[in-house]
This record gives structure tokens, sequence and C-alpha cells, in this order.
């Protein structure tokens, strides 16, 4: 397979080159396009008012791995790697690793995920891989696992074009218990704003919280990463409330 | 009411002005709380590298109108608003009135969208509204169909918590021939990068791409604005794919 491998921590994130690293023994050809940067929680954003540039990066992947840095997001980033840099249409697109969970609704505010969703709208599957930690920063087992998930993909080949959204537990491999397929949970936050005061006297705000509830029935991705297990999720670009449409219709009738 | 409104085109976009003037000489209290300037395409985007400032903004709109420019996001600035800003929790947050259709897939990368969403998020009933049209800036029509749905909404509250994707066609309001509930469609682009030469013969990409292929059966929001029609989707933020769910089960019963 044409494997196209991005990410939202940057080329030089330690979660990527991990994955292209596990990748590079394999028969894949594997070409990776990178923010040249963090670009985290910046979702689906694109960059409208400046022009991107692209750089080849060497030295830092196996040399059998082509490296491109992007100055723009990661949905400028798998968009420019799908429409002007790569000369053949990749069979597969990886995003991550990412350092961090993209658990429940916080996918809507995840660049990992919002590169793996370009694939999937260009018709290409995709899969977003999670290290759900931020502390822990051994790689090694969710790579060892997005390479049991291509190996399975190559021999497999999945029933549709889908987007999965992997997470997987930060903890020793011969601990994980096994991956589940979940649907996603809620996460919410509070105390969402730190309010500070400048040097000059002016209020400023930074954005932190804390989790405080989440909906973690059985089925969810959180409580599967909290049961130590991968937590593979289906993922769909059709944001439609569609059970919602029929009373709506009522609703709107009287308008 | 206590109504928040936002959007992605910035404070001083004329849509929002329309929006707030329009709904100035109800018995609502209006907050407007906006990006200081165009954010359009930032998707769910927030603001961790940098904090966030916020300005009250005079003369600009109807003096019983609080409004508040913010240097962040769309997403940033809705946050904002309901956690730090407003004293009471509003019921209703309105997005827009944004220059341009947020149609179909589009809405992914839709700030006016997600601005919305940040509503639904913390439980409070939002819409987002977009005039169909880059070019026709006559912003009264989709104000006054605005107008009207608050004051649906008012006399007869929906029945759950719901983000709604309100798409108005760009033509005179005589020849608008009602509002229909739609799901999204699916649009594409060919051609999205243009590949440049700068002066110093270094290569650059601009990102821009023509539509091509629109899904727009009968149903779609896409359809319904051809046909001049006001199209009204119902949006959730659950992306699970649910209907995947079983065969990607024994899928990964494999792994």
């Amino acid at each position: 397979m044409r494997i196209l491998i991005s990410n939202d921590d940057g080329i030089y994130a330690p979660g990527v080159r991990a994955l292209a690293e596990a990748l590079s023994d394999t028969e894949h050809k594997i070409t990776v396009v990178c923010p040249d940067r963090e670009r985290s929680a910046t979702g689906h954003a694109l960059t409208l008012q400046e022009p991107l540039r692209v750089d080849q990066i060497s030295g830092i992947y196996p040399s059998n791995i082509e490296a491109w840095a992007c100055s723009g997001t990661p949905s400028d980033t798998v968009k420019l790697a799908l429409d002007a840099l790569l000369s053949d249409r990749p069979d597969l697109v990886l995003s991550g690793i990412n350092r961090g969970a993209n658990l429940g609704t916080d996918v809507l505010y995840s660049g990992t995920v919002s590169a793996a969703m370009e694939g999937v709208l260009e018709g290409v599957p995709s899969i977003a891989f999670s290290l759900a930690s931020f502390a822990h920063l051994d790689f090694s087992a969710a790579a060892n696992f997005a390479k049991k998930m291509v190996k399975a993909i190559a021999e497999r080949p999945l029933k549709e074009t889908i987007l999965l959204n992997v997470n997987i537990p930060a903890i020793a491999e011969e601990d994980i218990c096994g991956a589940v397929v979940t649907r996603l949970g809620i996460r919410r936050y509070r105390d969402q704003f730190e309010k500070r005061v400048d040097p000059r006297g002016k209020t400023y705000y930074w954005l932190s919280g804390v989790i405080i509830e989440e909906e973690a029935d059985a089925d969810t991705d959180i409580q599967a990463i909290r049961d130590n297990y991968v937590a593979i999720t289906p993922l769909k670009y059709d944001l439609t409330y569609a059970t919602a449409m029929s009373s709506l219709q009522s609703w709107t009738e009287k308008l």
C-alpha cells in the first residue's frame, strides 16, 4: 500500500516518528507530510489568508521514507499532500500518534482527527492514532498496535471508506486488554478560563478547563481507555442530526 | 430571552450588525461577542498558545446592545462569552449572518457553525445563519427571517437542545419560496491548490478549489438553496458512525 502519514504535533514530534519507524520495515511505501510545528486544537481550520510552503526534511526519518514539513494546519497539510504533493493517491491516511487522548466530544477540536477526516473526505480510508496520556511518552506499544492495524487492513480491507479514531491506553503493551469498538463519550469542562491581569493593568484570559463530567457508558471510548482497552471509534463527516428532522419539520411549517 | 450573538466574519461585519439590529427592537436582551477580525474557515480551532483579550465596542451597535470584540477564534469567543463574560447564561446563541453559504460537508470548516456548536455543547440551543452568496450583500431578508425564527423559538421552544444550521438564499425576500428541513449534502472540490513561484524562486501554494460535484438530492440543503428555499438542517456534535459499529466489531476481533 501507499500510506500517507500526518499529525498535528508537527513533523519533529516523537509520536509521528515512532509511527513512521514502526512501518518503515514493511513493504508499504510511506510518505510523511506534517505541519512544520505543533498545531494542536486547530480543528478543521484552513489557511486562506496566506499561501502554504512545503520543505523536504532529511535526516530524522528512515531513509526509505520521504518526509515533508508544511507551513499550514493539519487539514491544509493533508489536502496539500493529496492534491499537490503526492504523485500517486495513497491507499491509507494515518494521523498521529498524537501526544494525548482524542476522546468523546474533544474530537471536534482535534487536529489529529481533522487530518484523518481530510483523507476520508477525499475517499481514502483513514486512521487517527492517539496515546491517551500527556505524561507517558513511550509510543512503542501504540506504534506496534498501529502496525498491526495496518497489516490487518492490507489483508482484510474495511468494507467502506471510513475514519477510525483509535485511542491507545498509555500502559505497558502486555497490560493492554485488547481492542474494542466504541462510540464517542461526552467530556465537559469547568473553570474554562483563568482570568489574569498583565503588567499594564489589562485583563486577559487563558483557556484552561478541568474535566468534570464524562458520559462514559460501557460502550464509550472514554470507558474503554479507563478499562485499559484500545478504543476504536468509527467516525463520519455528516453532522446531520437525522432523528430530529421530522419533529423539526412540523415546527418549521408554522414559521 | 437572553441572546448571545457571535460570528466568524468579525465584530464589524455587516451580517452580524444586520442580525443584531433586526433584534434590537424586540424584548430580548442581546449581547454581541465576536472575533475582533475575520476568522473564516477556522473550524473549531481553539487558542491555547496565547491568552485571549476582550474589548467593549461602542458606537456601531444600537445603544441597547452590549458588544465585545475578542482576540480569539469563533469557538474561543463563544466559550469566553458563556464561561467568563456574560453574567447570566443565555437562552439562545445565534451565529452569523455569515457572508457566504455554509452547506454540506463545508460546515466542518465553518467558524460560523463552530461558534453555534459551542453553544449546544454547553447546553444552549443555537442557530447558525448564512447568506448563500459572496456577491449579494443585502442581509435584510436573512435578518428578517432570523427575527422570525427567534420569535417562533420564544413562542414554541424546540423540543431539545439543538443546533440549527440555516442557509438563506440571496434573493429578494418576496422570491423566497419558504423554509424546509434538510440534511447536509456533499461538496467536493477540484484543483484545490494553485502553485506559484515567489520572486526568490521558491514554490508556494494557494488553497483555492472549484466545486465540481455535489450530492444534492431533493432533501439536501444544497438543493433547497438552488430551489430558493431557506434550508434548516439540524446538526449534532456526536460524530460516531453508529451504523458501522457492528461490522467493524467482527473486523476488530481478528486483530
